[in-house]
């Protein structure tokens, strides 16, 4: 056991991780390419980032060419990654459009991303798979088509870090109960599926990137079948980067509102999966499907997202919450056009597949803290709100890359409050709490008890600050449901909220300190807090 | 050790309290008397309700006259206590106004409690002090007023019954971490203040019936100092009644807002002082005041009501919400008039005394789950809104009338996320909890952790039953921050909320069947959810 935290051997392997960053930026120069972008202003910024990206991470890279990390260096490196990723991630917002005339330099458009800590804010929120956004016109032919793909592309990069995170990395460290991972999956335990990190990490990015693959072919398929005009394969690819990540991010304005029915119901499933635990697909593959139908946490998180989806589905059904007067108004604006085709703000109250989709969509979107959304769920009735405002604290599963609480602690949880009643009959039995057929450790408990009450924690002060600040420095006042949601959606890594910030609105309005507040709650957030917390403790960087 | 439950000792036990109950008649029925209402509709419902609690106590008594109660037995007889005594104090409220004329029964007033639902709601609302309400109006003229009064001190009683239940029983039972009010009190143990649970339970009545002879007394002497022409001596009981109890039913309509500056002032310290540990007062009794100013749970609970406090009044100097117009017509309407006699409803951004008052009390008042207001505070800005929201999940201290989940709860909670990020630095260190000098018991620290997950699990599902049924079998929908507050508010004893529940508002909307829902939550809420819920559990009737 080494005396102090190797903070060099930590650092050096961000310097790897961002040398690899360097590598994607052929994407969005690909692209910038394909659609015939200006090189200075459009395409230029991508070498800036790459050469900015290889020149740090090698002299990172250099403060230990051979690092060899245990626990405190795996906590610094987790942490780091994130932050530095999403500094260098910075460098397109910023420049793009920048260009030389007349003698200074000069954007050719007007972006709000060219503010340093707006760029912050969407990088980090690309990077943690969040989607919350302050870029002011969402539409890639306003800002370039790389650029556009490159925002996707961040949420699908950190949806590759968030597996083998989730999966390889926290169980080592036992954060927050993650052990569980390990000890309690069924079956062989996840370390046992390939015998070492690297492989596993290899493992678990070709069912991630192989499900992306399928995503991307059924929804261009859509196009082709003719029920899905829009759906280009620039938007099939854009589309595909966020699902699988829980990124949410669209390069459409509103959403997934964009498209039609068709696609609608289809990203359903992907949204599911993606907030499913990818160790279960890697048995799946294996032809052992039993072990994702049998799963415990997979069974409640389906089964907590059937029961939400059927209540708001209920809600919307009784009463959507929109006036009569813009139902009938947007009813018979679209009279006679193919359903396909349409924005879905039609009416909903009284139909049944519409409520149904509608409730599915959104209420999948913020459980498995995706974010897309098929409408603006502001105009909804305050019970099929408040109904996403619960969806908003379960979370994803377990390895998967949905963000939140996660399904898997609150199993435990419900679990461990049965085994509290019971002691409270028989004060002197011991009963351990039994998940998928083994008894679980005191310690993972606690550490799950200790993890679900910090978010919680986390989350009511966050909307306090979050409050406090607009009221006092801000533009005005945050209403409840925006403090509360503000805060919700970005230590959640989920992304939109209800009022100024819902699904079609923006955190653009936020000051400065607050967007740097978000980002740290993106930050602790993605890194189930406890990595990031422990950094600031004393006992972190003593002997 | 018994191999059944006893059930017969625990209810023999309730008989007991409910022959007590009949007792108290005696305070509406003088008050009856005073006033000069007529005996048989205003008077004869009293002597009613005394002569049901004789009959059926006696009856319960029987059943075996020498109870021996051990855990399990105390586990029933608890929560028995508050359900029978809340169903027999539903008499008064259903019989209030009944007379027999011209050949049949005729109510001579209109009643909402007539309805035995409403009459349950106010009766549980009254004896767990939880200070919600259903009565359509409020009003001790048109109402009797020993009725009224009788309504202020079912409030009282059930305060009494709090104070022996937390500091005397609970940790007996070691409920959800309640044994800390045992080991961990600094000093003498709360068990060591006297041998037996009468004569703690005796030490601790002196107490709570002193303070509140004191407020009554001070309360009385603003009105004779001409500070509160309103503060009759009937309005200085009736407060009296329903500060120490934490309770916040009011005769009057517009709660405290009725009486000037002077007496809102005067309430405040009163609020403090009922959710401060009783204990504490015992030793500050003794003249050991250190031990209040040393203790760490009071010095959380003051720090955190001060913050609170300054931050909205913050947030109502900067915006009270309210909208200039009627700012301006109400400063118009009482210009010139002297201040002691105003609704305080009138301009408080930019006038420090009136931000810090209005702040302080509604701040203090929702802390300690009191539920007094002082204005309307769904009037206030969104931040000030969302701030009270945020007190109602601190509540009062432990062993105090307050409802919530407690302040020496988020005290060990936070020492123990302190303790688990040392452990994820120092995964095999074993590192104790110390509160007050002491090692936590691991189990207490376990017990408290399930408790806080368990309760914001029950307010979680419990906001969405009421939405569900408001939207599906009710008027209408509920807002989110009325969901959200409702759930709250009655959970955790503290009585209004945001929207339609304000305080200024009545629960009367909700359909029968969520009153009894919230009936449930004030009950479970105020026993500390495991004793009512243990019932439930098979492990509980087994052996
Ligand atoms: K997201
Ligand atoms: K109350």
């Amino acid at each position: 056991m080494k005396l102090r935290v190797d903070w060099r051997a930590g650092v050096s392997l961000v310097g790897t991780v961002l040398k690899y960053l360097a590598v994607t930026m052929v994407v969005p120069i690909v692209t910038g390419l394909v659609y015939g972008d200006a090189f200075v202003p459009y395409i230029l910024p991508f070498f800036v980032t790459a050469a900015i990206a290889v020149g740090l991470g090698a002299a990172m890279e250099r403060l230990d060419p051979d690092p060899d990390i245990g626990a405190r260096e795996g906590l610094l490196m987790v942490s780091l990654t994130w932050l530095v990723v999403s500094i260098v991630g910075v460098v397109p917002y910023v420049l793009e459009g920048l260009t030389y005339q007349n003698g200074q330099l000069v954007y050719l458009i007007d972006s709000t991303l060219h503010h340093p800590e707006n760029a912050l804010f969407e990088s980090m929120s690309g990077f943690t798979t969040t989607g919350a956004t302050v870029m002011g016109t969402i539409d890639p032919t306003y800002h370039s088509r790389g650029l556009m793909l490159w925002r996707q592309m961040t949420q699908w990069l950190g949806g590759m870090g968030i597996v083998v995170l989730a999966v390889a990395i926290l169980p080592e460290l036992s954060v927050g109960g993650a052990q569980l991972m390990d000890a309690e999956a069924p079956g062989p335990g996840i370390e046992k599926l390939t015998p070492r990190i690297a492989e596993t990490a290899r493992a678990l990015w070709v069912i991630y990137a192989g499900i992306t693959l399928v995503e991307i072919l059924l929804l261009y398929g859509l196009n082709e079948a003719g029920m899905a005009p829009n759906m280009t394969p620039y938007n099939a690819i854009s589309h595909g980067f966020t699902t699988m990540s829980t990124g949410g991010f669209s390069p459409e304005a509103r959403s997934i509102e964009a498209f039609g029915a068709a696609v609608q119901w289809l990203i359903v499933p992907f949204m599911v999966a993606a907030g499913t635990s990818f160790p279960l697909f890697w048995h799946v593959s294996r032809g052992n499907v039993r072990k994702l139908v049998d799963d415990p946490e997979f069974r409640l998180y389906t089964g907590v997202m059937g029961a939400l989806s059927a209540l708001v589905a209920g809600f919307l059904f009784v009463d959507v919450g929109l006036t009569d007067a813009a139902t009938e108004a947007t009813r018979a604006a679209y009279e006679g056009v193919n359903e396909n085709f349409l924005p879905h703000t039609f009416p909903i109250a009284g139909d049944v597949e519409a409520a149904l989709r509608q409730a599915t969509f959104q209420a999948v979107s913020l459980t498995t803290s995706t974010g897309y959304a098929t409408m603006d769920f502001n105009t909804w009735s305050g019970p099929a709100k408040y109904a996403l405002v619960f969806a908003m604290f379960i979370g994803g599963s377990a390895g998967s890359t949905g963000g939140g609480i996660k399904v898997v602690r609150w199993l435990v949880i419900l679990k461990s409050l049965r085994r509290e009643l019971f002691s409270t009959v028989h004060p002197s039995a011991v009963k351990p709490v039994r998940l998928g057929g083994r008894s679980l450790d005191e310690r993972a408990i606690r550490g799950i008890y200790g993890f679900t009450l910090l978010y919680i924690v986390i989350f009511f002060v966050g909307a306090l600050v979050l409050a406090a600040d607009a009221a006092f420095f801000g533009a005005g006042n945050l209403a409840v449901d925006e403090a509360i949601t503000a805060s919700a959606a970005t230590l959640g890594n989920i992304g939109p909220g209800l009022g100024a910030i819902g699904p079609m609105g923006s955190y653009i309005d936020f000051t400065p300190q607050s967007k740097l507040f978000m980002v740290g709650l993106m930050w602790v957030g993605r890194l189930e807090i406890f990595p990031v917390l422990v950094l600031l403790t004393r006992a972190y960087w003593q002997s």
